[in-house]
């Protein structure tokens, strides 16, 4: 029954469904802006439910705001097979991150419903709550969501509880939404790369290892502000001159150590910031990911031994505070061999690689097996209005992960 | 008459007055906060307006505001020697910066007076309006003032014509403020060094060499803005990267060539500027300052090549735009011998030195012969409320402005 089901995907409905998504929320240039618990938001999930629905899937939502569809399965109190993703965007995103994976869950079910196939385990899709934000929706449903309403308020002001309402959610029942390893036997989420490995390498298929640990850290380098006409070169304290080589003390790390990691300054604050001003004060952050942790430990390590050379060499007083620590979480290796087995058998080409980027999986993965699939953005881009992926990519993104069900169904046996 | 008269410059009466004005526009940690066209600089005007008079002086107010006492001279109808400075500050300013330079004129007026003595040109103080702004005063007395009102709009939108109607000038007739060598035969200001060099050498007077000319560039750097996780450190084109570089490039460039030169980014803002986004978009300013033209040209000349160096290096776009230049203005040599003369009779340890700030004596310098002298700032601050001159330093320019003043007085002889 199994390889020739992939070939009942439906192209047309599949890539309908994401248009359709698309206009809610549009943006000039093809993008959408549907940030989570906004009036966008809340219609698209109100479509996706309608759309589980016609697909035969019964809906609920949890305390979390998490809108869970479920698609029967044969075996009677079998723990659940999951799939899923988020449709909440960044202000200016693009039409597919998150997206294609809620819509090819339901496509999968669809072309289950449309040939009278039922799984053992019950197949359910899952659309997470405000992944792009403080992904609550994963958090609550792995148990490590913050207990601190303060954390979830959002930048315009508006309370968590607030938000978690509009969407059916229920702040004050959060703990109900938490599962484990006894209700989901494993995850399996499709998600465009929103990177350029595939798309650069030529490969159709990622197999995602896992999702790396970040380290995040805030640094503020403390000079003297000075005059920039009267002031000698020699008598300069300035907190720019050292930020400048902490911006290149991290690029080269990331860059010149073997390994996988990424680092990135990708924000900077100068005071007093005028032309005429030695600046006196420079506030940065420094991102780093890597999938190895030993190795994000050590590269963070080196590079406190360089800032401590470079306050020194710029006598300026330089200190870091951590603002993110998350672990590297792994992909299950026997789903990791079940997606290359396929990719094998339909002679799809595909590469291993860690996914850089958070993802509702990482959630999921901290409870029960988990695995991802990838497809290529073009040209790396993503969380911005010209993501794309093609209409056949995504195609054989379903594909992937219809056969990636199936196939997990037997191998998870219930007893 | 002349070297004795120095050591009848009363201290008491100098730093009490630079106390009293202190005191208008107080901040709580000792600085002042008087800037120009406010109801402190208004009530200030006023005070050292009465002060002039008291002197012996008569005053007007030119079309630009500037105040201008007159202590007569023996002889009729002859150009007026001239010194003063202003008494505006900037937003969180120091008491000496200006300040000095305007009582110290009013002080050298008072020791004239009390001995009965008068030169044979007449003796101006003015107060300049505005200086720390777009020094309209001493600009329009030079007659290089811009035609555009819209040039002077104060940051709160208030017009000049409001601004200089406040203290008594008329924008309509600003030309009448255009002053010519046949008026003011020379010009001495004293100041405050606003540097370290004066304080670092263990110098007391400073003999101004010139006033610096300045380069100052807005430069724009477009990279990809990117997602910080995904994107492989090779696949990027980070603009703060590009931007780190020309940040050490033009201090390099500015500490190891020989000569005086000094060169600053102050200013520099990220687009978007978030921990998570390669940063795709970088401005930042270089400000270039050197009494030397030619070395200044070649300077820019070589950080333009450096710029299409780093370019290229980092796949970035680096653009430029002049958003100022102004050339060095020399102090004249025989009133800088006149200065170095005195320095030696008084056995007061000097130095030649550059300014790098602006100030009134810049514009005078365009006309007429023009001369400054500098007392040392304690560790080189200025434009901050810890800016410090001790009452010895101030006696001491006094004495230095006292005497100039005397010897300028025969060295431009009246036919």
């Amino acid at each position: 029954m199994t390889l020739t089901l992939t070939s009942l995907i439906n192209s047309d409905r599949l890539n309908t469904t994401i248009d359709q998504l698309a206009a809610i929320g549009k943006l000039p240039k093809g993008g959408v802006r549907r940030i989570a618990y906004s009036p966008e938001d809340i219609r698209a999930r109100e479509l996706v439910r309608s759309w589980m629905v016609e697909a035969g899937m019964t809906t609920r939502i949890d305390a979390a705001g998490n809108l869970i569809g479920t698609y029967p399965g044969r075996v009677a109190g079998a723990p659940s097979l999951v799939t899923g993703s988020h449709i909440d965007t960044v202000p200016t995103g693009g039409r597919y991150d998150g997206t294609l994976g809620v819509l090819a869950g339901i496509e999968v079910v669809r072309v289950l419903r449309d040939n009278q196939i039922q799984m053992d385990h019950p197949l359910e899709v899952i659309v997470f709550t405000d992944e792009e934000g403080g992904m609550i929706g994963g958090k609550a449903m792995s148990g490590t969501a913050f207990e601190e309403a303060e954390y979830y308020r959002r930048d315009d002001g508006t309370a968590i509880e607030t938000c978690l309402k509009k969407v059916g959610g229920d702040w004050s029942q959060l703990q109900t939404a938490k599962r484990d390893r006894s209700e989901v036997v494993a995850y399996v989420e499709l998600h465009v790369e929103q990177g350029g490995v595939l798309d650069h390498q030529g490969k159709e298929i990622g197999v995602v290892e896992g999702i790396v640990g970040q380290h995040r850290d805030v640094v503020v380098v403390k000079g003297r502000p000075n005059h920039a006409g009267t002031t000698p070169m020699d008598l300069r304290q300035d907190a720019l001159v050292a930020a400048a080589q902490i911006v290149l003390a991290v690029n080269a790390l990331a860059k010149n150590t073997p390994g996988q990691q990424v680092a990135t300054v990708g924000a900077l604050n100068v005071f007093p910031n005028a032309a005429n001003i030695v600046p006196g004060l420079v506030e940065l952050t420094i991102d780093m990911r890597d999938i190895d942790l030993a190795n994000l430990k050590q590269l963070s390590a080196q590079l406190m031994t360089q800032l401590e050379t470079i306050a020194a060499t710029t006598q300026t007083e330089i200190t870091t505070a951590p603002i993110l620590r998350t672990e590297a979480v792994l992909a299950t290796p026997k789903i990791q061999d079940v997606i290359v087995e396929i990719c094998q058998e339909k002679g799809f080409s595909y590469c291993h690689l860690p996914s850089r980027a958070s993802h509702d999986a990482q959630e999921m993965g901290l409870f029960t097996d988990m695995g991802m699939i990838f497809v290529p953005s073009y040209a790396g881009i993503s969380h911005a209005e010209d993501e794309y992926t093609s209409p056949e990519q995504c195609v054989q993104g379903v594909e992937m992960l219809l056969e990636t069900l199936l196939r997990l169904d037997r191998l998870y046996a219930i007893d």
